[in-house]
């Protein structure tokens, strides 16, 4: 009489990029565990009578509770449940799995992961662009902009960050970008290169800045004013920079 | 009278991991377009009736005939018909979208990118593994092992692609891997780092390997021989290497 728990990847947000796995399992659940950024319409495929339960965390905010958030995976797995845990993009991209996956082996519950669209792979989509091309940009990398404290991360690959033949996907990092963007023009990188802030990628209210990185920081900076706060009701933001990012 | 390309990511193989978009643009297509790679049960969701066209190219081999590719999406499309070009993994990662897209603007036709589920998150996912962990693997990185030779790109990253903080997951790599793998330790990395040779992710004849990038060049170079000729039948592989590639 043991459950099991999906880690399902949501995609961006967008229902319509669900894979059909993702809906198989919604359907099924006894259980699902979401994140805020990973509800909405994508809940509508749960059965009725399942038990829809936020765990929600945002960027910038507090780590939620992950002891609770554990201990209700396995809490409902032990009674036989199948657990979905709901998480956006793709779970295996900064969705922080170890810690919950640590935990289920810890309690000796089976589970799976069920893979998705990224939300960097979607906002790219968006702006009509590739995240690679022949010659020009033949690496593509996904870094965080911010710490649990908000402010870049410490120990950064400098040359790998500041290649210009390369698509980087900065996530987390609207409020850090005016500071990476000093840093990475200090390292080398034209503060000409192209630049794509993507808002809210696969929800209404989806918005695209085409820029580049020395302009897209002068437009994060007098947007955030001297609050480095996240403001409610603002998007989950990616910044993709790179000679393809601002290509229309 | 004008037609209408979308640009479909199929996804690793599983027809499973397509999203609920791609079904819904193949099941109203009037002609697909497909790589060898994108076929198979996916093809099963192609309305009856429609015209399923193969235009494969698989790794390692001369290119297609892009301009005969792009005339048959104008050609399809001029006639006011819907065409879905179906890609394998994210089209926006190394799929060539630009050439294609290149071509379709300058005939004056409309398009999509529909994006998809990665190989590499299905790779990882199947190996039970993130792509990133807090701390010791900040950063992800996909990067191509071939050029159109065969052999390891010229101009590589050495410092972004020898760094042991990240995750990072080489496609069309596996010839070339010895090579790297040489290039790497010469770079300081160490030949303890793990490994995993992921085949055929998303296919029935999925196979994992994990190892360290010492291991991992020695087995690939046993059973090359002296071959750099892919062989008939050979499934795509992907190589991830980093602090987090061959956990179990």
């Amino acid at each position: 009489m043991t459950g099991f728990v999906s880690f399902v990847s949501a995609g961006p947000g967008d229902p319509e990029l669900l894979t059909l796995k993702a809906v198989d399992r919604l359907s099924r659940a006894d259980v699902v565990l979401f994140d805020d950024l990973a509800a909405g319409p994508i809940l509508n495929h749960a059965r009725p009578g399942a038990d829809l339960i936020a765990v929600g965390k945002r960027a910038g905010k507090a780590q939620p509770l992950q002891d609770h958030l554990g201990r209700l995976m396995i809490d409902h797995a032990r009674i036989g449940q199948r657990v979905v845990r709901l998480k956006s993009g793709d779970s295996g991209i900064f969705g922080r799995l170890e810690e919950e996956i640590t935990a289920l082996r810890a309690a000796g519950i089976a589970h799976e992961i069920v893979p998705g669209v990224p939300s960097a792979c979607a906002a790219a989509a968006a702006a009509g662009i590739p995240l690679t091309r022949r010659v020009i940009a033949r690496r593509v990398q996904f870094v965080t902009g911010a710490d649990l404290t908000g402010g870049l991360p410490e120990g950064l690959n400098w040359p790998a960050l500041a290649d210009p033949d390369a698509t980087t996907v900065v996530h987390m990092g609207r409020r850090s970008f005016p500071h990476l963007a000093t840093a990475l023009i200090g390292q080398g990188l034209s503060p000409d290169t192209p630049a794509l802030l993507a808002e809210g990628v696969g929800h209404p209210g989806q918005r695209l800045e085409r820029s580049t990185i020395a302009g897209l920081a002068a437009s994060i900076a007098a947007q955030l004013g001297d609050s480095t706060e996240r403001r409610a009701g603002d998007l989950p933001a990616l910044i993709l920079y790179g000679p393809l990012a601002a290509e229309d």
